[in-house]
């Protein structure tokens, strides 16, 4: 059995983003000559999403105002977890609705998806640095 | 290590159903021959669910009344998505909380399942053919 | 390829609870003796969740009171679920935010976690012994 890791990283200039990481999880699959298996991709932050959807605009900002009913950011009071000094409380509950990870058939090395099958980073706390962990078992 | 791939498919009559899938994941595993290993089943479309449950009616009708209640089909006009031309928006959101997938451990042979666990396929936006996907790692 | 498989009992003194369990998924991991692959956990339960974010208690008191907010225990009358005798309807619902289940990538020995990443047990309707599975595939 082989295996392969990758950390990718990213940075949202705003708080809360999406971003297609398809290409990026479909050259780790070529870096590591895995023909058949699985990939794992999770994201290693709390407070942000590993996800497979649409690639349509406006389904993102379908996402973003459907979230933010279901958690909204403000009023910070809102959230116990805020009283720690952190803001993004309602982010972890966010990346709770999205999840926290995918894993995708690997086949004839390729990703084995279906037609509108892609790969999303969904960030709810960004500005800053953070990671998403590709993982790779087959053969 | 051994692998396995299927396509499942599947249409319901209305555009919302749940369809218990677990023998025909389980004929999948016993076609092949792995013992120990993992099984993912996942949703090819972006519009529907696989997920692990109760197969109990009155749950299903929950689930029917909170989806709806939580990610509502009406107003169209509701969701940016619509303005493609899509009436599915609704079913994008219901998939989020349902989930894609789910990884099935695979012990001496046979699927490792707690007492009611039963898998289902969940179809938000059904009444054309849809496909699942099987995939078995293991030996 | 190397295969292990063990059972994690949880009992919570209360109807919902939140229980780190990293600890015991990396004793079996040591235990397997895996190096490189993934470990899955689920719930065996329908109506209890395996989910990875924050140890921290003000942030578990918010899942309390999101989960109750989007699907309440009470009253009982609002789930078909609940004619049958259980009053867990509810719970089947939480459990479907929170999901069933993680996937974690195991490299060079290690469950490989981003800086705050912690396994967590989700019941939400507890007060019996209920168990979680832990499936280590890899070399």
């Amino acid at each position: 059995m082989k295996s392969y890791r990758k950390e990718l990283w990213f940075k949202t200039p705003q708080r809360r983003g999406y971003i297609n990481i398809t290409s990026q999880v479909r050259d780790c699959l070529v870096a590591s000559g895995i023909r058949e298996g699985l990939c794992l991709v999770n994201a290693m932050h709390i407070t942000a999403s590993v996800f497979i959807n649409d690639d349509e605009h406006g389904l993102h900002q379908d996402f973003e105002a459907w979230l933010e009913g279901l958690a909204p950011h403000q009023p910070l009071s809102r959230y116990q977890h805020n009283r720690t000094g952190e803001d993004n409380g309602d982010a972890h509950l966010k990346r709770c609705i999205m999840g926290r990870e995918v894993v995708v058939t690997v086949t004839e090395g390729d990703l084995d998806f279906g037609p509108w099958e892609q790969i999303f980073y969904g960030e709810f706390d960004g500005r800053r640095n953070k990671r998403v962990l590709v993982k790779i078992i087959g053969d």
